[in-house]
């Protein structure tokens, strides 16, 4: 199987203007598969991770712990290819359809970070 | 067409404690739609709204302009009837699966609050 085609995400200064960040200049993206659905997992991106994000069609972040750029996969090989991007009605919260690479999302090995339901069992805490 | 039935989320005290807050106690809620896996909207709970969630099977969030709780749909009729409840592998993002009564989760009248799309023509802002 081929690796999937990276295609850029067309937009608007309007639109990147438009984009409401929060005090530290970040806004929450939500990272979900094309097709099915399932959220993979939630970034934070500030004005020149979403730029890149679009203008690559990969999914760039910003790190909170670490204060850098991050493109989801470049280490892991669990890349994920941009397919539509969208902002909420008030502009705070971006959502992207993607197709993911590689095992999946999250860093534990599981395709989606949120493999754990209240009332599960599961150990509780950052894993 | 009778109205879903109400059911609270089984959970531990561990994993309540394990919920890990941003420096204003808040952390966000992505409720998806149960079956579909659209997202509906983004919003923000602290302890208590998560509590009142999980209890009371309907979704509570924590106004940060009116600094209020909120219970989806109580005064639109646009309810949300809890199915299952995520956290993910940080314990900083939460995800409810719902059944979503009504026209949907926006205040606009669209179903979901995603419903602009980069690059779509769109009038960027918030609506």
């Amino acid at each position: 199987m081929s690796a999937p085609t990276t295609t850029p995400i067309p937009y608007t200064a309007e639109e990147l203007d438009a984009v409401a960040y929060d005090a530290n200049g970040l806004v929450p993206a939500i990272i979900q598969e094309l097709g099915t659905n399932q959220v993979l997992m939630v970034g934070w991106m500030n004005e020149e991770s979403l730029r890149k994000t679009l203008e690559t069609g990969r999914t760039w972040f910003w790190s909170r712990s670490r204060h850098e750029y991050w493109c989801k996969g470049e280490t892991s090989g669990d890349r994920q290819y941009v397919r539509e991007a969208f902002y909420d009605c008030d502009a705070d919260v971006l959502l992207f359809k993607v197709e993911q690479e590689g095992r999946g999302a999250c860093h534990t090995g599981e395709r989606s970070c949120f493999f754990r339901a209240f009332g599960s069992g599961a150990t509780p805490g950052r894993v």
